[in-house]
């Protein structure tokens, strides 16, 4: 027997980028650039899955010299001690450069394509450009603009080199923020160019919610209304806001991750099958989804709930007023002919009891015991699957009792989880070969502002109820 | 959350049955008399699951004092060191006597009956009597003839005590015998009085696929031809004949296992979900299988293999030029719409590598993967159940690979195993409540008795494999 096979029909493999490539770094000094894109980059070199001639440029503000730029990168890049050899880390940052500049000013994207036009004459071709936005999204129309107009966002004039750029979340704070936005891109770039991050995608926890279903032919059958009894996607973080109260309070949990990483997780559990799997038929089946999922009509608690931890109102930079929600749970279903009528519920809160993302599939009870089987994806922590079932009790009685089979990743051998890229790596890695299977498309986007708003508009008579930190549910 | 729930509709509990028993054995000087019959009464003694006025009655030929027979009895039951409390054992002994005489002699029988009698005025009212035949088939004639000639058969004539009969297997060597023993037992008792013993059964782990059918709502909607392969139930003993070669030879595999065990697993792992938990459904249920179970057409290896060890011919009591077949392996079918163009494979044999009864349920692969799902059923050693399924192989690429999820019993906490009673225990239990759920109907007998015939007419052209000792398949 084979102890790993193929899944379903397109094997997707890991294809290494040959073509030069050039990633800029807009914002190269913040937080995320640090700790989640520059490891990343670093992890993919290590694992020779970047082109050979590749070159990044990071850009912000401050000046530094090429050697300042990289004792800065390199203190501030967040690796464990022996986690890379010393010799691939230097050579890494070989490949680093700086540009300086401020965000709006045109002469700056003028030295920065010269730059890139120095990298190209010495590659002897036109490099690709992957271009990263590591700033607020405040700053996004500056870039976009001076991006365009200096010509950088434009391919190459003899088509070798491509042009993509990377969003990060949140993709607008509403529906018409999003709209703008979308626009603005698309005077620049097709959809084919655009690649918005959600990392929860490129969980492989969340991965292997499609692998379960499609490989195994045991659940597929099952997977509707007719055997499903309702859906609870959860996503518990046992952290406060900490400092961040002044970017947390204008957003409020439903934004901050009902609008992406819980609706990414719905649009995962419920998407119907995929005839095949390239990006754009998995991404239409997602949206599929997305477009059709309501809130439940109605402002009693059953349908929504509205949480804020107490002692919220005292974080720094939280006014004393705020009536920002750091829990919701809402009812929603998907109007389909696969899901209509069953509950899907969205619950996710700050300060609870732990640290919690997992989606709980509850099927339909026997008629007369009320036994229910629970299938469970964790998706973090201890990433994994399990599954309630009853079995007889031994004994004389014929009586049946719960027992839980119980999948963990961590359980898989060693190996595999060396190889095993972070989200980070792998969804840069996606976007230097062009797969936007793990990236959210426009019409996806759209749909979950659109729900959100819906949500939202349904909330205006939900009182805000205060819970205690630390709580298990509210 | 409860840990133990009822299952389905009808709750079946241990009732202990109140009203004065008297329990015949003849042959009690028998191996299965000390092995299991003995043993399971004292089992149920010590839980305090026999009526308070009970009485055994050993019957056979040797003559013994109370004192000798209950010497005797006590140094053969093969009870463990420290299994009972001594004085459970000496008060069980004390319900204990004997009736010497041949089981051809009128006369032996009507001092029985005087027995009872004696037993009976000591209550002051008729007692319930349960007659269990530890002989070989061949003198159950004898025994019913003059049960019934000695009035012992008839229940008494104020309908208080109810008369009941325990048969163990071979119910007959072939359809012909079975019938004549069934008309014999008809003559003297309802089918409600006759409890016949299929001591498979009464398996924890048998019974627990039902409960995991009908309690799991997962499985029950595609336990049938749209979502199943193929069905393989497999008995694989390690030991040979040893010294049985006298009552194997003229049996063979199929008779000796195949008629009766593994036809009762295919009837569990097949049967239609009974709308009510009593004995006549589920058993109306099982025979209904056994009604529509096929041998395949043709008399290719693919359709049957008989084998027979290397080295049989050569066992005890075997004759030289022997072709009865200690292993065989053969295809069959389900005629019902659940089931119809499912094989159902049934593979016995001795002399093979180890000790193993399974049921693999094999479903259908995804349309391109080619991977199965495959949940089996343990029935002994290391009774339980698991599933293989699939993952996603960490990593890059959208590969999965297989994965065991699993459950044994042995894993239910201690206490639960120290109140489980083991097969006998239960049957004699069931039988003093008159439950017949656990015990074969003439039905279920008879149609397996048509399947094995149609089975050996089919196997002319089938030529006998020798395997070697230890096999793990032939």
């Amino acid at each position: 027997m084979p102890t790993t096979e193929t899944i379903l029909s397109e094997e997707k493999t890991t294809a290494v980028p040959m073509h030069p490539t050039t990633f800029v770094i807009f914002g190269v000094t913040g937080d995320l650039a640090a700790r989640k894109l520059i490891p990343a980059l670093l992890g993919l070199y290590a694992k020779h899955l970047l082109p050979t001639r590749f070159s990044i440029i990071g850009f912000a503000r401050r000046p530094f010299s090429r050697e300042e730029f990289r004792e800065l990168i390199r203190g501030r890049m967040n690796v464990k001690p022996g986690q890379f050899k010393e010799e691939d880390i230097k050579h890494f940052l070989d490949h680093m450069c700086y540009e300086q500049g401020t965000f709006d000013d045109a002469a700056a994207y003028e030295r920065l394509a010269k730059r890139i036009k120095e990298i190209d004459d010495r590659h002897g071709q036109c490099s690709n450009k992957l271009f990263h936005l590591s700033v607020p999204p405040t700053l996004y129309p500056a870039i976009l603009n001076n991006l365009a107009d200096s010509g950088l966002s434009t391919p190459c004039a003899d088509e070798t080199g491509w042009t993509r750029v990377l969003i990060e979340k949140p993709f607008g704070h509403d529906l018409e923020t999003a709209r703008h936005l979308d626009k603005l891109l698309g005077k620049l770039f097709q959809e084919e160019q655009i690649f918005r991050i959600d990392h929860y995608l490129a969980k492989e926890s969340l991965q292997n919610i499609l692998a379960f279903r499609f490989a195994n032919q045991l659940f597929e059958p099952i997977w509707r209304r007719e055997f499903i009894d309702k859906i609870h996607i959860k996503l518990f973080e046992s952290n406060t806001v900490g400092d961040r109260g002044d970017s947390y309070d204008p957003v409020g949990a439903l934004k901050d991750v009902g609008q992406n990483h819980m609706l990414m997780m719905l649009a995962a559990v419920a998407m119907d099958r995929p005839d095949n799997f390239d990006a754009e038929t998995i991404r239409n089946k997602r949206a599929q989804v997305l477009k059709k999922i309501k809130a439940a009509f109605g402002g009693s608690a059953r349908c929504a709930i509205r949480g804020q931890y107490a002692g919220y109102t005292s974080e720094e930079n939280v006014p004393k007023d705020s009536k920002t929600e750091t829990y919701f749970r809402l009812k929603s279903f998907v109007n389909s002919s696969r899901w209509k009528g069953v509950p899907f519920y969205l619950e996710a809160g700050k300060a609870m009891a732990e640290n919690k993302t997992e989606i709980d599939v509850y099927f339909k009870a026997g008629k007369k015991s009320g036994d229910q089987n629970i299938l469970t994806f964790r998706i973090q922590p201890d990433e994994g699957i399990k599954i309630k079932f009853f079995v007889k009790t031994p004994g004389h009685e014929f009586m049946v009792e719960p027992k839980t089979l119980k999948f963990k990743y961590a359980d898989v051998p060693a190996p595999n989880w060396q190889s095993m890229p972070n989200d980070y790596e792998r969804l840069i890695h996606d976007a230097f070969v062009g797969d936007q299977t793990l990236f959210a498309s426009t019409e996806e986007i759209m749909s979950s502002w659109k729900f959100i708003e819906a949500v939202l508009k349904s909330w205006t008579n939900i009182p805000l109820s205060s819970y205690a930190k630390g709580a298990k549910e509210v």
